[in-house]
């Protein structure tokens, strides 16, 4: 096979179906954006709507925008808008708090919903604040955890475990589980599954109902381009929906919030996986955000993200790996999300320059150069050229030894 | 005393030293705003500030910004600002998540910091989230949860309570407690006091570190004016914050939280109380917000929300008593907070009525017509045209037959 060109690149994205889609964002001049899996780009029309929200909702009609502009209604409806990309039905999805939060909330309900087991299993090398709210939990129940690496859950969950949780694409490695066989495995054992999508959604293809997950968190700042800091979405199953029993029951999972009850009657649905009044702001950014993936095939999607994965990792094995990196993605792109992770001893200021060259993705201790592929906006060109940066980088040498600013890249 | 006039009114609001502060809001024309207890008025500037985050450090400087617009210290920034006016030091208050998952974090926090004591004593008559967040977390610590009116904390306490948690001033009746004594009376028996400063933040002057208080939450979209949902704050006093060890163990609380170590090391200091990444939007909107605080004596302030609210009780007992109302707030302003309740049977079609006509307070149910008086923004004018309306509504005596919409008022 010859040599992967930039024309070769032209002439993927001229013939990318998907191409168009890339109109519906706002990017900055001068910038390879390949962060989009740690904070995604601002869709066109977030910014009018958000100021719509505060001059017109917040500033004009004031408390009577909790009924006249549906606040009240925002995270049913924002989650049920969000449901087809993962796979779910609207009434199985709503938006609320933090992936860490949400997660709490999960693993408390279903470690109540197997009484007498003794294990939570979770993932080892998982993003680490899910892991903490795994070892809090267990502390707070009284249970033991077991932390094996994602592809040995299905294997390691047995008859003492409640919950197993884990990521169905990894932060570090984009490795990919299979939902539905982990799954399976995981029901075997008569344990509940809680997945964290939150290097999923939005950027592959999803099933949660077909797969037969229990519960799910995910993310809304990363490939669902719903601002900083986006509040998170939460998937119960209908099926344990009527048994839902998470412990932040603050008035939003009330039946009756407004009737200003002393005791807790829970709602029905998926309201009961909320807790309080919602951040309207930030939530209503992400209703609007979500406007960028209308029409779009989740499948065609997941396959552009792969294709522009295979693309970085075929540049590197041609020109780069004299310099002393590695892959640490899977090659295997139907076993890989939408990052592609190259390990590089003391790589922190390879990021930072390629940084200076407007060219964003980040680094993770260690080791890991990461860049993410959103492939709502991005161009095979631009990893062509963001490519090309990395090796003349490399090829320069100096970034051993010249000193860089330290500060965190997040 | 001769009655009440309108030219009465307008003399206190020539005299009044904060009327300045009004011109800091973008209020609706036409309208009478007695809901910011609710939902605080759009301050001026908010708007712009949240579009310059949305389009320049979202859009424009992506994933930067959370170094170079220091999003990363915007909770405790935003928490060091608001401190003044909780008469807390600027490192013991931060802003996330909300109010009933703060009080949560606190709550079982205080929890560990009693072994042995068997129950937790709750305000009978708080806001109802308040409370059934004590029981979910008294379940699970199975402690006894005990309920007596605010009042009675004080005497009810003893040295099987871990610890005690009210409002400041409450929701309905705008009862305030005296924040020093009861706490006093809490210490004594060697618990431990949570204050909810709902409806106390932005409206009276609080002293949480001269009155020993031990833990607070408050709420960011009332008084302080941050939008809607915008995120709560949370206390610690520092002498507990070396100790303190709430559940919520997200990658915020972590002491290092990008060395994505596997275990959980607890961050010093008053970020021990996070959990995960900030909804920015709405926590810049709040920072924005403060900004309509600057200068202003909080004893001032409050002072006025009394002066207020001692207007609408004499326009009450001179002419509408006669309808059948009656006060169901202090009459003593020193033990008021901001806002006026009067109780009518079957009064939602009165509120309903009041606010078509842009006058907007707000109903709880059962009986209680909820009047705010948000210092900075309200003219003493403003609470006799409301009061007037209100007569009208009531002469006209109608009120009671014609059908109303009958959804929430929020």
């Amino acid at each position: 096979m010859p040599a992967l060109t930039r024309q070769d690149c032209l002439a993927l994205d001229a013939a990318d179906p998907l191409a168009g889609l890339r109109d519906r964002f706002d990017l900055p001049e001068g910038v390879i954006y390949l962060d989009g899996n740690s904070l995604g780009a601002l869709p066109k029309g977030v910014a009018e709507r958000v100021e719509q929200v505060v001059r017109a909702e917040w500033g004009r009609d004031l408390i009577r925008s909790w009924n006249t502009a549906d606040w009240y209604g925002a995270p049913g409806r924002v989650g049920a808008k969000l449901a087809p990309l993962l796979g779910a039905r609207p009434h199985e999805v709503t938006i609320t708090d933090t992936i860490s939060v949400n997660l709490y909330k999960l693993l408390v309900a279903a470690v109540r919903m197997r009484p007498g087991r003794t294990r939570i299993l979770c993932e080892a090398g998982n993003f680490p604040s899910d892991n903490h709210i795994v070892d809090s939990v267990a502390r707070q129940f009284g249970l033991e955890v077991v932390a094996v690496p994602a592809g040995e859950i299905a294997a390691a969950v047995d008859g003492t475990v409640a919950v197993a949780t884990l990521s169905h694409v990894n932060y570090r490695s984009a490795l990919m589980q299979d939902m539905g066989a982990v799954t399976e495995a995981i029901h075997r054992a008569g344990a509940l599954a809680v997945w964290d999508l939150a290097h999923s959604s939005g950027a592959v293809r999803l099933d949660l109902d077909g797969t037969g997950a229990d519960f799910a968190v995910g993310c809304g700042y990363k490939y669902l381009n719903g601002g900083p800091g986006a509040p998170s979405h939460i998937f119960v199953a209908e099926r344990h929906q009527a048994a839902f029993d998470q412990p932040l029951t603050g008035w939003f999972a009330h039946a009756a919030p407004f009737r200003f009850d002393p005791g807790f009657a829970r709602a029905e649905g998926i309201r009961a996986a909320l807790c309080s009044t919602p951040q309207v702001l930030s939530l209503i950014a992400l209703e609007a955000a979500l406007d960028a993936f209308a029409g779009v095939d989740m499948g065609a999607l997941e396959a552009k993200g792969r294709a522009l994965g295979d693309l970085l990792i075929r540049f590197h094995d041609e020109r780069l790996t004299r310099f002393g990196t590695a892959v640490a993605s899977p090659r295997d792109a139907a076993r890989r999300g939408s990052h592609v992770s190259i390990a590089l001893d003391g790589g922190f200021p390879v990021m930072a320059r390629l940084i200076e060259r407007g060219i964003i993705g980040d680094f993770r201790a260690p080791d890991i150069l990461r860049f993410g592929f959103a492939p709502p906006y991005l161009r095979f060109a631009d990893i062509y050229d963001a490519a090309e940066a990395l090796e003349a980088i490399l090829a320069a040498g100096d970034w051993r030894d010249a000193p860089v600013a330290t500060g965190a890249v997040t």
